[in-house]
């Protein structure tokens, strides 16, 4: 670890993220002819590193969550920020997922012939660097960190100041495994200072030396990314993920998807917020959705249909429509038809997952045509909007975006491409 | 045409712009679900009304180019305004090209099964709103407003104000097609404005009405467009792109290749305006490349050692490395090996378009596997960096950024993609 990772406080914020871009446009250079057997070393001796370093990083995550404490953090971001032996072990079994994944760098992604007669092939390349800005969780360090490597790209990691010495203790293993494997150790940096001037340091490209930030956070971190970024972004923003029942649903279905889709975890951004039912199932499938959901251990807010139906609901206001709880609480609206179902979700999706629960084909066709969101599910949980679920292995999060990465963020989504064109010494008339 | 569209010059261009948007938006919208029968039908209508339209097009065109001749301006920019019955032609021949196209949306671009059950399929979406910002050639109305509609996109198009009457009228033509297919006119909507200020408008988005900006021009918008743009980017920056003669070339071929990457149009951004040959080749072909050279009309600058051996050749400087020269200009320097010309590339090079002549199969996988440029050439000529050649029809330009669209952007690079899934009731465990 350079002295330069060793300043946790510095005072000249500019000047010290300008290096650490320099020295990432460096080791990106390197990084995107290495080969995947150096790529793959350095994954298994960065977990080898993790599982050597388990206490130092217990302890440090230790020294985190006191601090937290002091703070008065509390409930669902103090848990995020908790590492133990468990989440340790995941870590690296990440790192060995991540290095058993096929190396996209130099796969052809399409080939063919021309008329000229030259041969067209469209090969896949790294993206160079890639910026990483996260919140409490510190295993996005090892995850997000590993990914990009694979992808044969550096990556600069600003991580919550909260985790600040957890993701350094599981920094310093990563760059064990680049040091064992002679890759260039800054090709996985995190950013040596919590002084919030680095975020916008890195929004602005550290002088071209940033090619992509990928934000992961909340609202406040969405806004100032929208705000501040000079460079392109994958962005994460919420997923207000919606359910639709048509009234083709059979209902043993409808209830479990809804069920599953809201309380399997209620904290990740594929679970349901908004579930949408057709008015013509009211007296048939609304009671045991909701009566489900609630001996579920879930809070049901409804419209005044809802409402009118069923005892112990809330009423739903218009915030509630818009409203990501990533808690046990889901809103209930009762909708005319599909048409009425995708309208409201063109006014209130974030485009990240919506599914339809439908035996009727023609209108699960219309709800998939004319939904523009990343992902769109038939009859199934809108959990499974997961990287690991699609085949893709490790994912970064899921983008929200509509260019270059849409939906899961696994290693393809982390490269570009060139074209290498064949000839036999073809001029152009 | 609306009366917005008459208004020549406005006082709020941010209000008027912010209406451009909002119809762009709400045309979007509609085209992401207008059958292929429906694009091509305006297409074909817009072609005939081009036709009907010449002599309107030609006196507006009269009108740009006596106004730009009072302006004091000349050359290569007057040819780029000018338009004649030819020029209208290929346009006309443009639009039935688009037409004759396969529609991108909605294909499937893959799909596979996962261990739960769920078929998965990635198919492609229609970006949205597109936002095209150009300089003087007029032609560029038809092309980019007929090849985002072929993807289902809106189109913003803003170009130089000295073409404004001329892409007035041909805009029209795009008008009379839409509306003939029953599409919303403003699917291709002309900047209503000549002043600058909509130009920044269109930068920061217009209230996320704009998804994606295509900036063609020269280093000046590219520079305001590095600066101020709020949306994402397909840049399509300059071209300065190289050639490498090895000294495994066979010299008939390099000395072809070398001519055609120059002189066979100097104005385009793939021509070749840096040519680098090995050093064990000067005595073999560094003459006959550089005679050819100047036979064909062109200037040589060269380094030390070309003015050592060919005496009518002016010292190329710092400047001459870094120029894109898009005329009959080229900048000769000799490199001690592959490596050096790498890393001279790496160096100057615009990551556009770099060639290398060759018979040393491992000399051109190391110049392929090191140059992170969008299209890389083995003995073929740069000028074969066209969408075109490529075999993918129209083409809105060649990007040179490396997200989401690198290289030649046809209709296939003006589109996203989301994911279709379809269950049988899965939950996940």
């Amino acid at each position: 670890m350079s002295a330069l990772q060793e300043t946790e406080v510095t005072t000249d914020v500019a000047a010290v993220m300008a290096e650490v871009g320099r020295n990432a446009r460096a080791a990106s250079n390197i990084l995107a002819t290495a080969t995947t057997d150096q790529k793959n070393a350095a994954l298994i001796a960065a977990a080898e590193a993790l599982k050597t370093a388990m206490p130092d990083i217990l302890s440090a995550n230790a020294r985190d969550m006191a601090a937290a404490k002091e703070n008065g953090i509390t409930g669902a971001f103090l848990d995020r920020l908790e590492l133990n032996a468990d989440r340790v072990a995941s870590m690296i079994a990440g790192l060995h997922a991540i290095a058993d994944l096929p190396d996209p760098v130099g796969t052809t992604i399409a080939e063919w012939d021309v008329p000229s007669g030259l041969h067209i092939e469209r090969v896949r390349t790294p993206l160079g660097v890639i910026g990483i800005i996260f919140e409490s969780r510190p295993n996005v360090t090892a995850d997000a960190g590993a990914l990009c490597l694979k992808a044969g790209n550096a990556a600069i990691l600003r991580g919550g100041s909260d985790s600040f010495h957890s993701s350094r203790a599981i920094h310093a293993c990563l760059v064990t495994g680049l040091n064992s494997a002679g890759l260039p150790e800054h090709a996985i940096q995190i950013v040596p200072t919590t002084d919030r001037a680095a975020v916008g340091e890195m929004l602005k490209g550290l002088d071209t030396n940033i090619d992509v930030i990928v934000p992961r956070g909340g609202a406040g971190l969405v806004a100032r990314v929208q705000a501040e970024a000079r460079v392109p972004v994958f962005a994460h923003l919420e997923g207000l993920c919606h359910l639709y029942i048509d009234k083709s649903a059979k209902l043993e279905m409808a209830v479990e998807i809804a069920v599953n889709s809201k309380m399997r975890r209620t904290g990740i951004c594929g679970a349901a917020e908004t579930l949408l039912i057709h008015s013509d199932i009211v007296d048939t499938h609304l009671g045991p959705i909701v009566e489900a959901l609630q001996a579920a251990g879930c809070e049901v807010r409804g419209d005044e249909t809802v409402l009118a139906q069923i005892a112990d609901v809330k009423l739903a206001n218009d915030l509630d429509w818009n409203t990501e709880y990533l808690d046990a609480i889901i809103a209930v609206k009762i909708v005319d038809d599909a048409d009425a179902a995708i309208d409201h979700i063109a006014a209130h999706s974030s485009h990240h997952t919506e599914a339809i629960v439908a035996e009727d084909q023609a209108v699960v066709e219309k709800f998939f045509a004319r939904i523009d969101s990343a992902i769109l599910l038939h009859n199934a949980s809108t959990q499974f909007a997961d990287g690991g679920e699609f085949g893709m292995g490790a994912e970064i999060g899921i983008a929200t975006g509509k260019m270059h990465a849409r939906g899961p963020v696994g290693v393809e989504q982390l490269t570009s491409f060139k074209y290498l064109v064949r000839g036999t010494g073809q001029t152009r008339p």
